[in-house]
């Protein structure tokens, strides 16, 4: 909303829906907060709904940005793989934790896709909820036609990292991340970086540079156990793209924390293991603490607190793209970025359908993918396996069937637990999605 | 060299390279009094040589446009396959001839781009000569690393037709081509517009409307045969590419001309069929009068002076994209565009590696394509047969192999006349092609 | 019904199904005098019926033979594309008339895979009506757990033929056909054999010692009018075959009347091409006749007499191979041959799914296609335009689709006139079908 | 030697190529014994060289069967990975031993391959040297008209045991192995049975009554503890064969000492895990022992007597079928068996090229693979998984790169341990490899 509040060229209606339609309506309040700020350069009407049709009927845009089940939830899909050996750092792509999230996300986005189809068929469809690749599989799996795509930010961080590079090694002011262009290639929160530069140069030879300086890679425990006694979760020390740079000579382009659930050589020794990367896991705790904010009243208040506290000043860009991709599509200037789509060739080596994190052209009504340079063959292995695990959880969750779904997560690359350990973990996990798994012998 | 006197961004030295050294300094002088002109905007140091590496040391472009063979050659490549039933309306890309063409081409191309390599291994190298498609696909086959992309402006055609019909369906001023949006995929000269917007706004609704005009598609051998002996051999009436559309639901994507010479329909039924459609044949007199004008000083006088005609008022752009493509590589500027370039995803169903024409993206030192989308499956197929009969024809060229020649030749849509006769059209051609097939057995 | 009474392992009910319930029963009289025949090893119980519940309860092994549709209209597969300039020689396959006849049989062959799947699913089903690829492959369309598979005698002919060169190069008695073992790839009436040896020893060397004898490639004009005069519509010399070979170094498998209907060569310059190279095209009247026999009780007498006649002296073998197959499918004895099946990777380079013809392994209960060799890249090309247009049919079909039918009659190889002549002909041609065409929008 | 000595349709010379020439005479000796034992029904003059050359010279069958390496390198190939974290059964095929055993062999059989095609072209060569799948692979990357397949008795085993089934739960006599038809799809030593039949009669209910037995997954820890200390290292319970069937509906079909390194759930939590399903590991001082057998007097006394101890009663069948193997080859009748050999459609979701095991067709002077069933796709990705590890680890031979060794090996499904301790463990590796790393930079 604040994005929106600091564009000019937009106005219009902001219906918010929510299953929780006091959520819903504290989010009105926030919004309206915003709209009325002294630094907002346009207004839009703010209204809540818990009623689907409501919402999307007449809908330009659709922002689709969601909880796949409880907090609870969440912190089960961390617990339950832990207790059985397997640790996550993030638990919402990939991995156990991933892969019952998924479950419970698809049917909820085969119904907004059928539902937005019936109300609005012409309308685009942004998805920023995880797990980002099957949500927006699944939009697609329902409705082939529907106009959807997948953001994620993750690829911007690596452009900063880049550009503080640049500042490093050439000796020059930071350049803005956009002017750092990237080649990108993968599945969301793992992809990778091909290629890269900045007004022409190419880039490589920067981080060669870097990681070539005496003590790079040494032990970050340390580091790490301060960082998880601060609670700082979600910092790191982009150890892991440059390690992955340097076994294969692309760049893993997304948070470290990502990054380490597609592989099975950070995680598998467990938290000491990690730590040495200088990556902290975030606790199940942390994410039910999220949960009671929403649910005491004071906590509520300090929540609101915080949202007001950045209005209070002034109105900040939130470095998402969400406002920019709008105004391409509506035909205000074009945007090339990367986007979450169908493979239709800008990975050819992938099964045409899948979808895959690239590099796409937003232009007037039209989102469309640009072909990506090919990864190396063991990269190429890697990812592979990951949209093979993606598609045969997608299959598991229409044909509502365990032992796909224990066949998809043996095929994780965390899962190297015994088969029947893994086939336990698998029925306790859906066990506790039991709400949410309509239709499933289980 | 008029386009590059009317771009006050470049400057340099532009170095003529001619196996005929004469013919090349006669151009040297055409450049002089081009960047002599008062219009002229920046100035070139203008030079002659039949010495190739000269010509590349230090080069950062290097713009291919031959002719492969003398005329007569040109002229053979149609009168001997007319001799044996098979009508050809250009028969420098596909048919018999194109493929004749294509064999003394290749090896050129091949030499081009190892001379390349050796000498200015990082310069962009931009392809005019026909047959685009085995031109550009012979300098990837002999040096995979060069950077060679392939320009024609058939599609720009198109873009003028969509225009055209724009102002008269919607009743606005014509737009410039430009504006027309179209996602383009093909090989060259049989390129498919599968989708065209102006401003947003689809535009296969007002080619509809055209078609459904009443005599649309009436007789036009009256208007071919005025055409034919007013010796305007260029004209067509887009009939062709209209019919494509009313058959396949994707527009034919270059001038007719060339669109016949890909699909058995129009030309295996001789001058009289052809006609009806509004196209006329070059006849080969007319490739060969060309060859006179290089040869009698009368007609190099007549022809100096046509260009000097140009010169003599004002300079014009000659609506050819080169020049906005170097500024795009020099980072001078974004440039969307079609071009010829090898596969690597672009048209997801055909092979990698086959040169295919696409959208692509011009960019600072990078010249990426833009996924297309697919063709319908009757297109498809008739596309891949030409890109099959490209790669046997690449193929026969590089192991100097007649019958491989001749199954690439079989193969080809236009050529339905019993083998023996093809065998001895073949063999024909080859043998007229003689002092150019080094090394093959005839 | 020859074959099964002389085969002493095999007994039961044999009941005939036809729409024409006299015609059935006019085939029970026959059944019963073959049985009863002193040659007869077996009998079998012959029954008739028009009801296709009745035939199939029950049923171990369905052979499906069918005319789909009238002779009339068989006879306006030929006539009409003649009348628009296209020749065809047999007319049931490929070209045009293959096309309007499949349109008729595939839907019939839909009802027969339900109603197999509902009655008998495990039956083996065992297609032998041309168009045999589109028979075939709509039975697995509809139902893709149907267990059926399309014979063919074309290339027991090409050994019988290659037999005689055993006999007569190396001086030895003519060994039997099934001697010479071949490796067959292709679709059916357009398959290729890529090796043949006897005993070990490869026979290509036959081949070439065969067409290297002088004048082996004369003018057969006089030979194919002589022919013509005669009615011997079903002889020709195997000039196609060797042709082919000498092309493209692997040997045309089906007879020249077939082979010629899948190449542009032989048949678009009209009869007197065609008789160059000994081949003659059936005339529809002599379909027309055929056609007469069934209806007038003179004709009926001598058609019978013509059957018994066989059946007065001793009771021969066909020289098909249904009974072997069911024998080794029964699990008595192993049989490898070719058969028409679903691409599993038998030709790797070809879509999974359509239907081709190879070796495969018959054996207890179960048929599978044996790997073939890779057919040379031309040969590839020629082959896979054939089945992109069979599936492009098999679509028409499904989807009731004008357009669509239209679209693989111009990707057909024998298809070189104007489309507008082309629609034309599709159009009048499903207009002669049109009691067959339900659901069609004509 | 024995099947040799006990087939009485061959004869002719034995040459024994060995660079340890008195290894070679040793087996001289044996096989003098084994040819003039009273059981031997044929007799073949054995000869010993350490000249290739002289070994392959009018060879007409070659047999590879080596050991690439001293034993002492294939106990590093245990320990080193041990050391650092990674447990292995064999070590022979897969995980990093088995990458490093690969990279030791690869070279010696690019040499085999060469010398075969100088000195005896014609030759078949029949590889039984593990790594099976990329020795012959090797092969055929050196040279791509070699004859040569690989053959292993793993899936004998599995064929065994359904004979068992059939023996316990239909009550008859156990069937033969041979009579049990299996369909196989796989890479050597991590093959599936997609189906089994005997008689006509499928097996796989039968499997599931076998592990539908109360206990049948139950803990195996005591047995696998008694069978290490017993030191019957060999010994397993085939409960790994049957745990993916129960995940993925389809059989291992190579011993589980073989099947547990291919995945990452039975080996990465140690010994003990392991022990659980009744597979012990073959330690790498048993390895040793054996080496030392060759070197002490004493110990060659003994293996000897061990040899002869066979001879000195009945000559016994291997079990093997190597001698079939060449019968069929040499026309003298048919046999169908699973084999090793590059992928041309046998496997159709795989690259062609890459070294498949399935069913084959042995013919005179033919092998032919059989199209395999489709694995489901959870079995797929761990199958396609290992060959893209094979398929990188012969790229690292060819190119001698360290790198793309270890990118090979951190795609391996038992490396789940840090990068740097991967590279550390893989420079262990390749150095202890030193003297067969010829032109590596280590």
């Amino acid at each position: 909303m604040t994005d929106l509040a600091l564009c000019d060229q937009l106005t219009g209606t902001l219906c918010l829906y929510d299953i929780d339609l006091p959520a819903a309506k504290r989010n009105v309040k926030v919004g309206k907060e915003v709209f009325s700020h002294p630094d907002a350069r346009t207004t839009f009407k703010v209204t809540a709904t818990d009623d689907l049709a409501t919402a999307l009927k007449g809908a330009d845009f659709i922002f689709l940005s969601i909880q796949p089940g409880p907090l609870t939830m969440f912190a089960n899909d961390l617990d339950i793989p832990l207790k059985h050996g397997i640790l996550q750092t993030v638990g919402d792509t990939t991995g156990p934790g991933g892969i019952s999230r998924s479950l419970r996300a698809i049917p909820i986005y085969f119904d907004f896709a059928h539902e937005i189809m019936k109300h609005c068929p012409d309308a685009w469809v942004i998805n920023y909820t995880n797990p980002m690749t099957l949500c927006t599989r699944a939009l697609y799996a329902a409705e082939p036609e529907i106009k959807a795509f997948g953001c994620c930010h993750e690829v911007f961080g690596t452009q900063s990292m880049l550009a503080r590079l640049v500042e490093k090694h050439l000796e020059v002011d930071k350049p803005d991340r956009r002017e750092i262009k990237v080649d990108v290639s993968g599945v969301n929160h793992f992809t990778w970086v091909t290629e890269a530069t900045w007004g022409g140069r190419e880039l490589f030879d920067l981080v060669d540079k870097e990681i070539g300086e005496p003590g790079f890679f040494d032990d970050l425990t340390e580091w790490s156990e301060k960082t998880l006694a601060e609670e700082k979760y979600f910092n790191n020390c982009s150890r892991i793209k440059y390690d992955l740079y340097r076994r294969f000579g692309v760049l893993g382009a997304a948070g470290d924390r990502h990054l380490v659930e597609f592989v099975p050589w950070y995680l598998s020794g467990g938290t000491e293991t990690l730590h040495r990367w200088g990556v902290v896991a975030t606790p199940s705790s942390f994410r039910l603490a999220l949960h009671d904010i929403k649910n005491t009243p004071k906590d509520q208040a300090k929540a609101e607190a915080t949202k007001k506290g950045a209005s209070e000043d002034a109105l900040h860009h939130t470095g998402e793209e969400g406002i920019d991709q709008m105004l391409a599509i509506l035909g205000r200037g074009d945007l090339d970025t990367n986007v979450n789509l169908p493979n239709m060739g800008q990975i050819a080596e992938l099964p045409l359908g899948c979808v895959v994190e690239t590099n796409a052209q937003f232009r007037r009504d039209s989102v469309r993918p640009i072909t990506s340079n090919p990864l190396p063959d063991p990269v190429f292995m890697l990812v592979y396996r990951v949209v093979a695990v993606q598609e045969m959880t997608l299959q598991a969750a229409m044909e509502k069937d365990f032992d796909l779904a224990l066949a998809a997560t043996l095929n994780d690359p965390l899962v190297n637990i015994p088969t029947d350990r893994a086939a336990m973990m698998m029925r306790e996990l859906l066990q506790a999605n039991k709400d949410m798994m309509r239709g499933w012998k289980l």
